[in-house]
C-alpha cells in the first residue's frame, strides 16, 4: 500500500490499548492519550480528542474491541449486553458523523456472528474498517487529483485529513495525491472558526508532509475566488443524503454558494461509509449545536464582550445542487443527485 | 441633537489634547490615550487604536489641530511647512478609508483661507467635520431604520458603530434607530476575523445601549439566511467608487454573494464624505494588506502550526450590482450606479 505522503496517524491500536493523538492540543503538543475504556473514548469523540467522520468511525470500532476485551470473562449473555450497552454511548457521542453508526452497525453484526474467540474477531474487524478507510482514501485521492489541471490552487476548509481519517484523508488525500502528481500550484485552507481545524490541523498535517500552506480567514475566500486565485474548493464530508446534500462543517454552504458564484469548482470526497441512504434530504439533519463558548472565547480566554450570547452551529447543509463532483472510492459522480447515488454500491463489507 | 440612544464616545477633544479610546483594549478595558502631537495620532491610526472610516476622518482633523497649535509660534511660512508635513503622515497612516484624505483635504482648505487666529479656525473646522458626522449618522439611521419592516432580523459585519465614527455609527446607526423604533426581533454580529471587530467592538457596544446581539462564527452566514433568519445584512464601508462599488471589511463582499443568493438585503451606510468620485470603480483601490500574524495568531499567541503563512487581505471589493440599497445623509440609492452616484450632493462643506 502507497503511504508514502502521509507521516500521520492519528490512531494506533496497541496491545496495550488505543492511542489517539490530543487534536486538542495540535499543533502546540504531540501528545497520545491511551484508553483502555469505551466509555473514556466516548467522552473523548465528544471532547474532540479525535475527530473527523471517518476517524470518529474507526475510533468507535476500536473502542467495541476494549468493550469485548474488558467483558468478555463475564457469562455470554451478561458480556455481550455489557458490550451492547457501550456501543449505546460511543453512538451518543455525536450526533452528525454517520461513519460512527456505520461502524458501529458492522461491529454490532461482527458480535453477533462470533465464534468461539469473539475479541479476536472484533480486532481483525476493527482492524478491516480501519485499512479499507485508508484505502479508500488512497483511491479517492488519485480519482479526486484526475479531476485537477495542471498548476491549479485549491482552497480546502476544515480538516479532511490525516487526523480526520485512517490515514492519508478525504479532501487531503485529493490535495496531497495532485501534489504527488505537480499539479498545484498553492494550497489555501480556511482556519476554520470557531475550532480552528484548519490552522490547527491541516496546517501542521500539510506542513509535515512538506506540502506548503497559506492560510486565510473564512471570510477572505471569495476575495480569493474573485481575484481568479483558486479553482478548487475541496472538502470532506460528515454525512451524505441520499439526494446527495452534503452536511459538513459549518462554512462549507457559504463556500459552495461562493463557488457557484465564482464559476469555481466545488469537490466534496467522502467514502461510501459517509452516504446515508436512510436520509431522503439534508433538511433532515438535525443540525449539531456545540458551546457559545467556542465562539466568545479564543484560546481558552474571553474576547467577546461580556453579556453577549452566540449561535454556534457546527454543521451546515450544502444542496446537491451546489456540488460539481462528489469523490468516493467506487467512482466520481459528477453533479451528485438521488439517482446517481441509488447506483453507488454499498460500502465495502458494509451493513446492508 | 437626539443622540440619546449612543453613550459611547471614542474621540474627544479636551484642552489638554485629543483623547482616543484604545480600540485594540476593548472589551477588557476602557482606556482612554491622550495625544499632543499629530505624528503620534499617525502611528495610533496605523495600529488600529481608533479605526473605521470616519472616525479615522476626524481623528486625523483634530490631529490637524494639535500640530498647528504646536507649530504656530514658528514663522507663518515655517508653521503651516510644519503641518503640511504632518498632514502627509496622517495620509499616509491607512490607505483604504477615503474620509482620512477628505477630511484632510478639509483641513487643507482651511489652514490655507485661516486668517489671524488660525489654530482656532482649525478646531473649529475640526468640530464641524465632527458634528456633521453625527448628524449625518442620525439622518442615516432613520433614512436606513425606514427601509427595514416590523419584526425583522439583522446582520452586521465588523464595527460601523459609535466607535467607528463620529458617534451613533453608520450601519449600527441604522440598528440603533430601528431598535428604537421596535422594528427588530434580534440582531446578529458576525465575530470579523482576524481583528475581532465584531465581538469585541459591536458587541461591546450595542450591549452599553442595551441591544441585545447574538455573535456567530463569520461562515455561519449563509447557515443563518438558509434558515430564514435575517432579512438584512447592513455593513458601514471605507470606500464607495464612483459607480457604488464598495470598499469595506474582509468579509463583506462574501456576505454580498450570499445575501444575492437568499434573496436577502444588502444595504451599505456610507456618508457622503465616504464617496470617492475620483476612483471609477472599485478594481482601482490596492486592497490593505496587514500582517499574516493577525491570521496566524490569537489573542497574541501563535494558534497554526509553525511554518504556515497567511494571506490577510483586510479589505475586499462589492461589486455595485450587489449592493441592494446605498444609505447616505442626502438619501437613500435603490440598486446604486454610476448614474445615481453623481446625481448625490458632495459632502457639506467638503472639498469640490
Amino acid at each position: 500500500m502507497n503511504h508514502q505522503n502521509d507521516t500521520v496517524s492519528a490512531i494506533r491500536w496497541t496491545e496495550a490499548g488505543l492511542l489517539l493523538l490530543d487534536q486538542r492540543r495540535l499543533p502546540d503538543e504531540e501528545i497520545y492519550l491511551q484508553f483502555n475504556d469505551a466509555a473514556a473514548v466516548a467522552a473523548a469523540i465528544r471532547d474532540m480528542v479525535v475527530r473527523g467522520a471517518p476517524a470518529i468511525g474507526i475510533t468507535a470500532a476500536y473502542a467495541v474491541v476494549l468493550s469485548a476485551r474488558r467483558h468478555v470473562t463475564e457469562s455470554v449473555r451478561q458480556w455481550q449486553s455489557a458490550v451492547l450497552q457501550d456501543m449505546q454511548l460511543l453512538a451518543a457521542a455525536r450526533p452528525t458523523a454517520v461513519n460512527l453508526f456505520w461502524a458501529l452497525a458492522r461491529m454490532q453484526r461482527c458480535l453477533e456472528g462470533a465464534g468461539s474467540n469473539p475479541v479476536a474477531a472484533l480486532h481483525d474487524e476493527a482492524r478491516r474498517i480501519h485499512a479499507e478507510d485508508i484505502a479508500a482514501n488512497l483511491r479517492m485521492g488519485e480519482a479526486g487529483a484526475a479531476l485537477i489541471g495542471k498548476d491549479s490552487s485549491v482552497l480546502t476548509h476544515c480538516n479532511a485529513g490525516a487526523l480526520a481519517t485512517g490515514g492519508h484523508g478525504t479532501a487531503l488525500g485529493v490535495i496531497r495525491s495532485a501534489w504527488a502528481a505537480g499539479k498545484l500550484r498553492q494550497v489555501y485552507a480556511g482556519e476554520t472558526r470557531p475550532w480552528l481545524q484548519g490552522a490547527r490541523l491541516t496546517a501542521w498535517e500539510l506542513l509535515r508532509d512538506d506540502i506548503p500552506v497559506t492560510l486565510l480567514s473564512d471570510s477572505a475566500a471569495s476575495l480569493l475566488m474573485q481575484q481568479a486565485r483558486v479553482q478548487w474548493v475541496i472538502v470532506g464530508a460528515d454525512r451524505v443524503a441520499a439526494n446527495g446534500d452534503v452536511i459538513n462543517k459549518i462554512g462549507t454552504y457559504q463556500l459552495a454558494v461562493a463557488c457557484r458564484y465564482h464559476g469555481v469548482g466545488m469537490m466534496v470526497v467522502a467514502p461510501l461509509s459517509t452516504l446515508d441512504r436512510e436520509m431522503p434530504t439534508g433538511q433532515q439533519v438535525t443540525i449539531e449545536q456545540r458551546s457559545p463558548d467556542e465562539v466568545l472565547q479564543l484560546a481558552g480566554r474571553r474576547v467577546a464582550a461580556q453579556g453577549a450570547t452566540a449561535w454556534n452551529p457546527v454543521f451546515d447543509v450544502t444542496p446537491a445542487g451546489l456540488v460539481d463532483y462528489l469523490v468516493t472510492e467506487a467512482g466520481v459522480v459528477a453533479a451528485p443527485d438521488r439517482e446517481k447515488l441509488a447506483e453507488l454500491p454499498d460500502s465495502q463489507s458494509g451493513p446492508p
